[in-house]
């Protein structure tokens, strides 16, 4: 049989509830989406639970799941998957934490938590950090957007068993790492050894006197988060034998395809935002399918307007992902297995992510077609999927392409 | 409560993908199967998974799950099933591998792989290698159809980490195994000591000698591949406190049940082909039923037609088995709780194993019927069962016989 490409789009958080002002329909009932719900009236459908029914997802565990990945093992916190999303080539049993550039005093008090809402100048501040060495334990260091930064430490018998040294508040100094298990003894070392050396790099970096000349605040310290181990990721290529390639505009997606080794593909004009540049991704994709087996693109905008609570916002970003989805089923080969689904409901009345199941519809030769005429929360759930997992859409899609293995004989 | 027996039809390779010439139905669509629909309406439905969503079962792994074995615990390779179905009773440590009688020359070399597709005197010439000792292990050994065969080491210590002796082609030496692992070398040396001894005696053997004065290839030599260790397997009969009864046609299903401590059941003219007499099968199932709470009877003709990509004879395969069903409705007792389902999709589309999911409906007193009036892939989607899985099976079958343990109190 020949072999297909398979095509998976993540419309980030697009899971919602009823809302009343909708007259108790979803943004995704309420949209006008005539591409998306003929993906469904010529796909099979169903609700996917990205982890487990009602478990609330995080983008990254839920992405994890997506891939293949069980989050259960793999997810070991944020900081991963961040460092590896700022660019940090990550390896086994790295330490990664998720750091903030800060203002300290002389006591080291933090006086402001962003540095000042500092946007430029961090690449070269983050240059002055990297590749520092404490004793044997080496640091890998990159900034995130604003303020926002990325530390690895590497070496030998290294525990992410240790305090934060950010007070997660201002007025009160920077805390000292303290080990939470004994054999992380040398890990809190490495991290206050860090604190006192980047205060000594950065008090006087070049970047900072043009700060103060202008009356910034200066960026002179950062402080540490979420210290989490890197797992061990079988290589998505290896695991599944496709060349991918993944389209995301968000730093912790972007860090999700690093760190399983899927090549992340810059598109100008997709941002992660709001206002990214949908039609761009699209093209992107088709682009990618000509090299590459798999290609995950993500959608970051209706999670954005889950989180700020705006239906008509959402609704607006739907009928825009309809527009994406227009261009892209007019310029589709017929070999590509199309799945089209969310990582995670941010319902508008919730503010965060819930743990509702979310749409998912395939697209492909020889799936059976059901009779569900819309891709919304309540039209799916009678579709011939069923309520499936995160975790089951890989193997499906891999059979679907046929290039699943067969267990057997 | 009554307890009650359990009817497990298992219709291999039944399930499909659309097919264009049939007017995108599945083949099953498109049969006429009045009775299959009469169990579907008056029984309840729904989608099962035999080992999980997307994963494309062997028939040996999906009858493992329909049994109630989980296979990624059990699966050890075909061979020791194989073994079981050729009639050896393994053993848990036995080491199983999958044979071929061969012509070899004077050098070893395989002039033959199916040494002249001999058929006849094979069992003769596997009671000469049968009880073998070579050391401290020992051989058992039995024809199977044709030029196929299969071997067990009995013995401590032994592993199933050897290369194969069978050189996949023709013109080339038998080969030496070796060990993949330290352990393995004293079964890489008795495998090459059965090598050794097996051409001694089967190379002047009285059905060789009759070979060759008519001119055909020798039988001279068996050469190995596919090792496995046999699992332990709690019997099926003390597992669920059933007689238990399998009717099969191919060996490799024989060998599953035989493995599992399910009696296999000759039936005259049931061959697991296409010309197999179903509604003898019907018949001895009924029969079975007489003495054992439990019977599987698994139709292999479906699966052999999706493997030919054979859509027409698909679908006249199913109405032979819809004429087995309703010869089988006449004469059902009452109390039989009766399971149909297949064990894994074979569509004519792809000719072989798809990690699509089969119909499955249970006919029993007791049932939520549900409103689905046909029993294909697209109609049970809506069913009352759902979407469920192999493993699911068994547990279910045995609250509806009333057999089932309660967990908890």
């Amino acid at each position: 049989m020949e072999r297909r490409r398979i095509l998976l789009i993540v419309l980030d958080g697009l899971g919602d509830r009823p809302v009343k002002e909708l007259g108790h329909k979803t943004p995704l009932e309420a949209a006008n989406k005539p591409t998306l719900d003929w993906f469904a009236q010529n796909g099979i459908n169903g609700l996917l639970d990205p982890i487990a029914p009602g478990v609330r997802p995080g983008s990254d565990t839920s992405h994890l799941a997506l891939l293949g990945y069980d989050p259960f093992e793999v997810y070991t916190g944020r900081g991963p998957f961040e460092a590896a999303g700022v660019g940090i080539d990550v390896r086994k049993g790295d330490i990664a934490f998720r750091g903030n550039f800060v203002t300290v005093d002389e006591d080291r008090n933090v006086v402001d938590r962003r540095a000042g809402r500092i946007r430029e100048g961090t690449d070269e501040l983050a240059k002055a950090l990297d590749g520092m060495k404490l004793g044997r334990v080496k640091v890998l260091f990159r900034a995130g957007t604003d303020h926002r930064a990325a530390l690895v430490l590497r070496g030998k018998g290294l525990s992410p068993k240790v305090t934060d040294t950010d007070p997660h508040e201002e007025g009160v100094p920077v805390i000292e790492a303290k080990p939470l298990e004994s054999k992380a003894k040398a890990t809190a070392k490495a991290v206050n050894a860090f604190t006192d050396k980047a205060y000594g790099l950065l008090k006087d970096h070049a970047v900072n006197k043009a700060r103060a000349a202008k009356g910034e605040a200066l960026a002179n310290l950062v402080v540490l988060r979420g210290a989490g181990v890197v797992p061990h990721l079988e290589p998505f290529p290896e695991r599944y034998n496709v060349k991918a390639a993944g389209i995301a505009g968000v730093a912790l997606i972007r860090g999700i395809c690093r760190a399983v080794g899927i090549d992340v593909l810059d598109v100008p004009g997709a941002t992660g935002g709001l206002d990214t540049d949908m039609v761009a991704k699209a093209d992107a994709a088709l682009a990618a399918l000509e090299t590459a087996e798999f290609v995950l693109v993500n959608v970051k905008a209706p999670d954005l307007c889950g989180h700020d609570g705006q239906a008509s916002e959402k609704i607006r970003v739907i009928e825009r992902i309809d527009q994406m989805m227009a261009h892209l089923k007019s310029r589709l080969p017929a070999d590509v297995v199309l799945a089209l689904t969310a990582d995670h409901s941010t319902p508008v009345s919730v503010k965060d992510h819930s743990g509702d199941p979310v749409p998912v519809t395939i697209f492909a030769e020889g799936v059976h077609v059901d009779d569900v005429a819309r891709f919304d929360e309540r039209a799916v759930a009678r579709g011939g999927l069923g309520r499936i997992r995160g975790l089951d859409l890989m193997p499906i899609l891999l059979s679907l392409a046929n290039r699943a293995e067969k267990f057997g004989s």
